[in-house]
């Protein structure tokens, strides 16, 4: 049956995990096949067990494909929408884990024809090292997975979608495309660029060969995303620029409350080191998480054919997890309006 | 014999990884001793096998003991080094872990008696939790650990440092004190207050609670040194003043000629991050390690007391690794005088 099949389109990092996730399913009935630019990328991924076939094209990867998943980086989205856009058959759904959402929701709205269903995704997991060596079955474990779901998605597509989330351990969250690029410039995006100054500053330092001498944990870790691949990072900067060059100046204004701590005395600056203490501490003890509203969406028996698609013998997990977290939270004007369902749906 | 005894002040994260490096040496043949202000942490080395004997006073800590380690933060060493000045017994070796070594050399000289050998001690590791519940032997590994000895300290004394560190895995870099604080400020100190400007940006935004749930492993590694004790750190900032302030408004301008980047268009930003990954890849896979000059020094009987004192049956090892890594490196004018030798020691 040509829907039982999920194309993950760029199989590095992100889409490589992904497959690993779905191929560690139980009693899986769908096959995954993975297409990449980079053919050694699909092979690795083959080899590695994240995908059953790597195939050459787009349009092999597409055509009759009930659930495509692009990974790939964000400028790369929108040549992949605008190829795939009149291969796809009806009903089709698409996803993708691009790190801004506002430009890719734009770019699936102008190229994916009207009988698509796309969800928009962005899961908050990675490390800095990219490419299918490095994925892994476990990367989106407890990560939250934003989702940005067109208004022309359907209830059951996105029942797929928050399945396929699950399925790899990950949260579900909904987001408006742009207020995620606002808070993922903040705590993703101009991160990056923290990290290239500060290993910049001294790189560039004539005292360099002594200084790196001394650089211990504390530096490598926040120097970390410098070393992340150069053309996603380049990628997320163009397609998010206003949101970025914001966080920086929100930035630049908080070091300086910084320095003016400095200015005030020792005691201000510990009181400032104990009251972040506290705070991240709480933070890191007890990650954020909004629970999906509450509703009675019931996935019902014209979508079984689309979860079984995703979740093989697992559907009936599924079934309880889409109990749990409904499709279309009716309780949610906001969501509603962005999902476009109409006011007055029973 | 009360010279076979080593006491460690301060049992901390830091203090009690030394204790359990050394308590793990094989045929030690010196007690070592634990005193903190704090007698629950104390006790809880003890209890972890850090140190053989935990006692309540400085006095019984140095009195008759061979070799003190200071591993107390900062601003605390000037007041060990006060009380412990009149204690001392000739000849005994004093080293400290304070992660600023202006001040404390200062303080050393000001405090101890002529008779007692001083190196400044700052090994280039550590983690955010703090006590001795977070210990382990293998945190100093591989890790750089700067020396700072005082002219007045003897080649011995010096010996038996070297001997110390390589025991606990990991490398001397000889370094002047002030030059040793202005890199210190930009690898360790500096990245305290990124951090913390990171943390209290988002935070303190109006949108911290929605922004938080795409808080991922970027936004946790950035900030993770906002968790660090709040004591400590402010303790370096308030002996590190003003390196601290150099560094930050050399932070600053890196950060401008990123945003500058960003104006100059994609390529630009994209040659950035390519040529930093090279650069910090190059630095991660080959971190830098100045071997101590060639010469040779030779312990000699003098201080095989001392080196016993050290290393039990594994002074054979150490007198190897003197043999590499001579305490007194002649080719070396500037260490030379920073040592206190005469120039024309033959």
């Amino acid at each position: 049956m040509a829907q039982s099949r999920v194309a993950i389109i760029g199989t590095g990092l992100i889409g490589a995990s992904i497959g690993l996730g779905l191929t560690a399913q139980k009693e899986r009935k769908f096959e995954i096949i993975g297409a990449d630019r980079d053919r050694s990328h699909a092979n690795e991924a083959k080899r590695i067990g994240a995908i059953d076939r790597a195939v050459g094209s787009l349009e092999e990867a597409v055509s009759g494909t009930g659930l495509i998943i692009i990974a790939v980086p964000a400028s790369g989205v929108r040549h992949t929408l605008k190829e795939i856009g009149p291969l796809l058959m009806p009903g089709a759904i698409v996803t993708d884990t691009a790190s801004t959402k506002a430009r890719v929701m734009e770019w699936a709205n102008e190229f994916l024809p009207p009988t698509v269903h796309f969800i928009g995704g962005h899961p908050m997991a990675g490390r800095e090292k990219s490419g299918p060596g490095a994925a892994s079955a476990d990367l989106f474990k407890d990560a939250n997975w934003a989702l940005t779901p067109s208004p022309r998605a359907s209830e059951q597509a996105i029942s797929v979608i928050l399945g396929l989330i699950e399925a790899l351990g990950a949260n579900p969250i909904y987001i408006d495309p742009a207020e995620h690029d606002q808070y993922a410039a903040a705590v993703s995006h101009v991160p990056i660029l923290l990290s290239v100054a500060l290993f910049r500053m001294l790189r560039d330092s004539v005292g360099w060969e002594d200084a790196s001498l001394l650089a211990g944990p504390a530096f490598r870790d926040l120097t970390r995303l410098a070393s992340r691949d150069p053309t996603m990072s380049a990628d997320i900067m163009a397609t998010n620029r206003e949101a970025v060059r914001h966080w920086i100046v929100r930035y630049q204004q908080s070091l300086n409350a910084i320095v003016q701590a400095l200015d005030e005395g020792d005691d201000v600056v510990h009181a400032l080191f104990q009251t972040t203490q506290f705070d991240r501490d709480s933070f890191i003890a007890n990650p954020p998480f909004r629970r999906a509203p509450e509703g009675n969406a019931d996935p019902g028996s014209s979508s079984d054919a689309i979860g079984r698609l995703l979740m093989g013998g697992g559907y009936d997990k599924m079934k309880e997890i889409l109990n749990r977290q409904p499709s279309l939270p009716k309780d949610d004007p906001k969501l509603r309006r962005r999902l476009g369902a109409p006011d007055d749906e029973p």
